[in-house]
């Protein structure tokens, strides 16, 4: 997508040298920075402190994050230790996880000193084969939102949580491919952005994207959504998965599940679009079995944003010395969930339904 | 309640002076400060700008605003402006208006040289009235918390949204009285306080509240409250509400609807706890007849904390150049309330539990 009439990916080979090239997603939406990464640490430390975030966009970070690795120590112990380290950094989204197996399942049987470029290569190919997901993710969704639109007049009016969008994968996004493959189609949409406490990446992040783009929408505190469904303001929600069951369940940022259990009580259709790598084909229970990362009480007590006078600044919101609780995701169980976009289509959120869309799985299971 | 060992009530007569003061609540947490409001604008501004905020201390705040007012102009037009003014500064708020109009109905039988004195010493009785309530509502609320204390082993986790607590009132609290009158009877009890964005009365209010107290508590982002519900964490939902409808319909800050929606999913019982004075009983439909206030986008897109060094700041949050959107309230339907807490006891979310309550209003029914 384009930020000031300039064609970005999120992460891209540093142009002429050695490093990996992330935009900086800690300093927007008030600054817009390149970051070079240099070292497996660069990339860990990247993903940890979520300069880069976003399920798909940490695989691909994780994928040339063992690349850089390789180039210090492409031994065996090297290679196993590097993708040890990487998957360590973010305990939930599975992708990160599908990346690294998918890469080192290519590295192991070649020799050390042939790894190296491999592995730049194998992250460059899970990096256009995300756009390509995306785009197709975009497709598929775009078609329920020219749907409500033909039922309706006036704008398709879309609620969504964090950020989904192109930052959150290598271009295009996944929640928001479709409201940019409408957008761009010529169907009146309009999109509803919690701003997403704590981290804010709604208000930060998605708006950021939507205006630059060009597609109206409205930031919401993450406690108006339900209001707004009861009233009859919200078509459809679209958001986001960092994990995603066999059954169907959605895991994705903290606070979606309210948003489901309002979608549900009004009415709303509720849709998570993701790729088939956010996909745990080993899980059936999302409220059981997916570890949820408990993050830095900071993150609530703390907020950083800009001044009157246009210095960054970081600010306490919370009294001081009560203490807090960060859980950075929750569950949305399958029953609340109207349907999975993925990159081959439309399901319901069923075994059935993902089956359906991935037949290949069928003799795995 | 007390702050730093010293009792205060949220609103009370300047000691030998002819003003009215109260806490300012927009300074909390990091500033403790009384304002002396000296002439019924003070009084409107105060209310406006959420110096005074919570509807029970509303209400005693525009009964003392409008003693303010007839000390300017007692005359039967002065009256009748003061009261109009004051009752447009927070549409939603019912005891704002119920306040007004029983102060009015007092005074406008008498002549305009005694009402600025009678409308004082009815504000007066509005307030202690108001604590009188509040410390009923503690002990109906309370034994809630001890049968869910008999039922388990460990401290009662009670979710609360926004702040209902002294503060919010004369004193004691709605929501909260149950809780320090449960922790001073020797009951263990938690509560997990929902920041509650966009204002974030949670994290500032509630949270200093509960510390100052000595309440066992944890912050937690609005989103967070499901994930908790759904493993188990929440014994007992406690809200306040801004308004009630005589069907039980709640309407309470932003948001109150989702953590119902998720207490209803997770098996958590939810209750409202209110001084009658927030029962509209002219309306059966909260969604439908509860006018909800849209407050600035600024609440939205800018915060205001404390920075490392110690100064206030204010800051931006949201993306340059996107719309906002500030929904105050949201209503939560009847059939989401496992039951409403007032002084007069706990009763279920219906006309004939309400009514229950108050037999009185079956006449006027």
């Amino acid at each position: 997508m384009n930020i000031a009439g300039r064609h970005y990916r999120t992460i891209f080979p540093e142009p002429g040298g050695h490093g990996i090239c992330v935009i900086d997603q800690t300093r927007l939406p008030f600054a817009f920075e390149i970051r070079t990464l240099r070292s497996a640490e660069d990339a860990a430390v990247a993903i940890r402190t979520m300069i880069v975030r976003g399920a798909p966009l940490i695989g691909a970070t994780a994928a040339y994050g063992l690349a850089l690795a390789l180039r210090e120590d492409a031994s065996d112990r090297g290679l196993e230790e590097a993708v040890r380290r990487l998957a360590a950094t973010r305990p939930t989204a599975i992708n990160l996880r599908w990346a690294l197996d998918r890469a080192a399942a290519l590295l192991r049987p070649l020799s050390p000193g042939a790894r190296a470029e491999a592995a730049l290569a194998e992250a460059g190919r899970i990096a256009d084969e995300d756009v390509a997901s995306c785009r197709a993710i975009g497709v598929h969704g775009a078609r329920l939102i020219a749907e409500a639109g033909a039922r309706k007049a006036g704008p398709v009016n879309v609620l969504t949580h964090c950020n989904a969008g192109w930052l959150a994968t290598v271009d295009w996004g996944t929640a928001l491919a479709p409201v940019y493959a409408a957008h761009d189609a010529g169907v009146p949409v309009h999109v509803f952005v919690d701003e997403t406490r704590p981290r804010n990446q709604g208000a930060a992040l998605t708006a950021f994207e939507l205006n630059a783009h060009g597609v109206p929408h409205t930031v919401i505190a993450d406690n108006a959504g339900g209001h707004l469904m009861q009233h009859g303001q919200v078509d459809l929600c679209l958001v986001g998965s960092d994990r995603t069951t066999a059954t169907g369940d959605v895991c994705n940022k903290i606070g979606t599940y309210l948003k489901a259990l309002a979608a549900r009580d009004c009415g709303v259709p509720f849709y998570a679009a993701l790729p088939f790598s956010t996909i745990d084909w080993t899980l059936a229970d999302g409220i059981a079995g997916i570890p949820i990362e408990e993050r830095d009480a900071r993150e609530v007590t703390h907020l950083t944003g800009r001044t009157d006078e246009g210095a960054l600044a970081t600010i306490a919101v919370v009294s001081p010395g009560s203490p807090v609780a960060n859980p950075a995701f929750d569950v949305t169980p399958a029953r609340l969930v109207t349907g999975i976009i993925t990159e081959r289509g439309v399901a319901p959120a069923t075994p059935e339904g993902l089956l359906g869309l991935y037949p290949e799985r069928r003799a795995a299971a």
